[in-house]
């Protein structure tokens, strides 16, 4: 999709199997895995286009902090998956149940330690470090306040801003934003990149918590519905809550801890009847729309296209 | 203990507490808890006194660091703790009986970010944020390793003592050294300090191996013979493998996941009728003459006496 960093994100792949290797083999191996199972690299990818966006580009120097950034964003899968006791991820085995939780546990704080060594190793300055320990706080604060919140049917929809904000949009911020100091761009370029991240990860998951809802199983590798049972609450179940006339019977569904499919089917079919879906898709699109016109006009134009494109991609993606 | 650093230990609580306030209240509740369950503070202890060791000392630069490191061991162990579903640590209730494993998978994460926070946001130099991002490396290297070679039996002495150097001793090592760098003292001094932290480190983690033996229930709250029933096989059991009649008897249970009461008291009473007890209490020794003897002779008096303190108090200590 991004030609523009299509070579950075191959010497990407490169650099993080490279990080992985330890005199441990079983900590190559787990690492190898992780890195082998894919992903969409949006965050590097986002970091990427910011740093060319100055006048000079060093990919040396740019590298380590694009390692360090999708490391931290793998730890938090991995535990991530733990918590959730997954299987699959992206239709691959995760690492707690190819090796148990133990191993998964530790091997994600490997990866963080592992990130920060990647920043502190490398010269960057203190925004950077900052940033990126600010970034995990958040990541694991937002994940927190989701925790605590399960099962507990919340319409309360800043509540739910706050905590995706956490979890998803202030990251994808921050890889803007590194990007452009890295590029040496002035402080109202990488506000302006900071502000465009934040509002494509608002809309990036928002649109996760759609497909979560509408996707068919085998395409993200969960079943339809799994937040629900999760007892997560999103966007379009928090605006049902509001305005179903069967409001009552999806809080009796979503608070229970034990749902059966079939009360699982009927909340999605309370949602849909609203227009929770549709009500989520326009935050999503005015997302969007904030972030296009939020880049800075100055970047340079295939990097201003690519993140058009990187909008585009969210509105329509389906997986 | 040590009146040297009673202030600084003092000062410490308080900035703990401090460091742990947060908008998301579940977080100031997790993060005030694992304060006040107390512990050591070997680690900052080790530092302070370190960092005391020049001729000048500023608190409020060496503060932050020394949270870090005590929340990077508070974070270890609130991990370790949902590794071991442990319901007790020194007594009481550890962050996974009280919240769940996920919220203490999280505030793990959460913990380790705001260490990393703490180093990046005071202005220490590289050589620090790398040191204690290699830490928790070796750390969560060495729990991997532990993992891995759970109910295994190995008879290798020198895996238990690499093992053990990931897991304990290089950290004490780091924090001696750390100290030392925030002093200003010279690389000779600083690689002494590290031997120092590095040999009281090694007789300090044999000695919890030991105590966990021989220890009774109620001191440190686990049951003796604990690391057995988790498949851990330290010093004096590797000995007792090696010079036991019983050895295959012993090398039965020590490999056997689904371990009875009875079955983990023969193997105590197997691994006592060896001299696989003295054995380890000898190498604990040989660590803490070394320790005494790699201490810097430029060191101010007190500091050299609460160091040569801090051995006899390993040597001595029942919990």
């Amino acid at each position: 999709m991004f030609d523009v960093i299509k070579q950075d994100l191959a010497a990407l792949e490169e650099a993080m199997i490279a990080t992985v290797q330890s005199p441990v083999a079983i900590i190559t191996e787990i690492g190898t895995h992780l890195v082998q199972s894919g992903g969409k690299r949006l965050r590097p990818a986002l970091y990427f286009l910011a740093a060319r966006g100055g006048v000079s580009f060093d990919r040396d120097k740019v590298m380590p902090l694009a390692v360090a950034i999708e490391m931290i964003h793998m730890a938090s899968l991995v535990h991530d998956d733990v918590i959730d006791s997954a299987d699959l991820r992206r239709g691959t085995a995760t690492a707690n149940s190819k090796w148990g939780n133990q191993l998964a546990i530790l091997g994600g704080d490997y990866l963080f330690a592992k990130a920060f060594s990647l920043v502190a190793g490398n010269g960057y300055d203190d925004r950077i470090t900052m940033r990126l320990s600010q970034l995990i706080c958040d990541l694991s604060a937002g994940e927190i306040i989701q925790n605590k919140e399960i099962y507990k049917a919340s319409r309360d929809e800043a509540e739910y801003y706050d905590r995706i904000a956490k979890k998803t949009a202030n990251f994808l911020a921050d890889c803007c934003e590194m990007g452009g100091i890295l590029a040496g761009l002035s402080a109202i370029e990488t506000k302006a990149l900071y502000e465009y991240g934040q509002a494509i990860g608002m809309a990036f998951q928002i649109t996760d918590d759609l497909l979560d809802l509408t996707a068919e199983t085998d395409a993200i590798g969960k079943p339809a519905g799994n937040d629900i049972l999760q007892g997560i609450v999103t966007l379009p179940v928090i605006r049902a809550l509001g305005v179903s006339a069967d409001a009552q019977e999806l809080e009796q569904i979503v608070t229970c801890r034990e749902m059966s499919a079939s009360m699982l089917a009927r909340a999605i079919e309370i949602v849909k009847a609203t227009d929770g879906i549709d009500y989520a898709q326009a935050k999503v699109d005015t997302y969007l729309e904030r972030a296009r016109t939020v880049l800075p006009e100055s970047l340079p134009v295939e990097i201003r296209e690519a993140y058009q494109m990187a909008a585009d991609f969210i509105r329509l993606r389906k997986y």
